[in-house]
């Protein structure tokens, strides 16, 4: 097979563009992608300085390279979940790719706040990923807010976009629905406007670029991702697009040409006041992060009240 | 495992509804589930007389005795689509069920009008379901005219109703998520009513149903459908569904009562005028029907045409 673009041999090939391409060709039609859909959305537009959050994982290294070759400012942000060794591996490639290429890279880590990620799941008894996703969210707004970012960027591809549209279709989640944009502007002066640059290209296409850009990434899944239904979502999507290529692809893109708008109307609206503790919008006294926070904090404190009493029931 | 409404021995587990029943049980709950979604949507409010477009195949012939067992006037209506012995097969299957219940039965025959399925493929090109389905659309809603009866009752199930949706919604089309309802009121004083009873009920709880009451159907697929997409939908939803009982059902469920309102404002108008052929409410100068009824007409001139000047060619 021939490189569409070049003629020369071909290292890979898109059935969902009918396409093939050499490596040189391939890596600028892959840019060029993330560059259309950047452009067409007006993602960027008057922003000087995008925070990119960085899990080490193929997706959002490789938009990391996209953004920085494509002459953005950036600036890379890692929250360590505390998830054992797969947390440090994760740190140590996200180090390693920044320092390799004299990118600016800030860390935080929840185990040093006392809220590792399986801290948070036992404390909470709420699944490990709901618990991270809020972790994230907060440390990622308030990472752009002290860092002087105007956009948060994050890895999401199309596989992640279409398998969460797929589950908010399932459920009709209507407020999801009208939310699940490339764009998310922000509900409050505190917050940063939210984008996916990725949100069109595949799985595939992400880490065919990050192999052939020679980016070394962290292949494991999260080892809580397991049996999450959102990768059973995946293998029913992979099934059609292997059935009908381009199929994830129409999913997303028809959605936000001709279905989002229908369920706009709904669209919630900001946050109303801040949070006592961090001073972050919020809907409550507390934000949503604080109150889990608060929620650990209980859990650990009850915890040591039981251990103390033990320990003098067996000193009598 | 017991009858969750007898404690008698069950014969039939049903993981969405996480419940488990004795035959005579399930006959119950199955009559009743269908009773309320009849209810519950006002769908015979008004009707004096129900034609029942059956096939042949399980769901058809289940609804028809669920309609018939709740003292509906009901009139049986069968198009035999000409698709050698699986047709010849479903005419007899269905004769038999009504003449063995002393019901009142019609039969059309697409051969008999030189419109036989695999004709109208040959000449139209177009895939087998697509000209079967206009072909069927047009003689239900003639034979509700014609033998007057004021709602045309299919036996499309939840599992026919999840994959229609899947499908609609991974292309967004739009104008069909407006339609798609368990009623459809005419659009013009021509038609009827269109109404979906089983349209919560489950493939495997029609099959069960019909299995219980003794109902002899046909079992076969139609040969057309082998490799059709809305099998891949189905398969996909059968594996979701095995993950987690219950996903077809809010799937559509959820649909009807939040996300179909989105759509229905783009619902489209009536059909414009009358067919100059048939009379029947159309769009054009001639409705579906009657034009791919000129192209099979079409082809044939044609064909006889150029055999004709073949056998001439051989006489000189």
């Amino acid at each position: 097979m021939k490189c569409t673009r070049c003629r020369e041999p071909a290292e890979i090939h898109l059935r969902a563009h009918n396409s093939a391409f050499c490596r040189e060709c391939f890596v600028f039609f892959f840019r060029r992608r993330v560059q259309k859909a950047v452009e067409r959305t007006g993602m960027f537009e008057g922003c000087s300085r995008i925070l990119v959050a960085v899990s080490g994982g193929k997706d959002s290294l490789a938009l990391w390279d996209v953004l920085a070759e494509a002459g953005h400012t950036t600036v890379g942000y890692h929250l360590a979940l505390g998830i054992g060794s797969y947390s440090d591996h994760s740190l140590e490639t996200t180090r390693r790719f920044a320092s390799e290429r004299g990118f600016e890279l800030h860390v935080d880590s929840l185990a040093e706040e006392g809220l590792a990620v399986p801290d948070m799941m036992r404390a909470t008894r709420r699944p490990a990923c709901a618990a991270c996703g809020t972790a994230k969210r907060h440390h990622f707004d308030t990472a752009a807010l002290h860092l002087g970012c105007d956009a948060i960027a994050t890895g999401h591809n199309l596989d992640d976009e279409a398998a969460r549209l797929l589950g908010n279709v399932l459920h009709w989640q209507m407020d999801h629905l009208a939310r699940q944009r490339p764009i998310m502007q922000p509900t409050h002066e505190k917050f940063v406007r939210k984008v996916k640059p990725l949100y069109l290209t595949s799985e595939l296409e992400t880490a065919t670029y990050a192999f052939m850009r020679g980016i070394d990434y962290v292949v494991d899944e999260c080892p809580n991702a397991v049996g999450a239904t959102q990768l059973t979502y995946k293998a029913m999507l992979d099934r059609l697009e292997s059935a009908s290529p381009g199929t994830k692809l129409s999913f997303v893109r028809d959605f936000l040409e001709r279905g989002v708008d229908a369920f706009a109307a709904r669209e919630g609206g900001s946050a109303g006041t801040s949070c006592q503790q961090c001073g972050m919008p919020s809907y409550g006294l507390l934000c949503s992060f604080c109150s889990l926070r608060e929620a650990v904090a209980r859990k650990a404190a009850s915890a040591a009240a039981t251990s103390a009493g033990t320990a003098r029931a067996h000193d009598s």
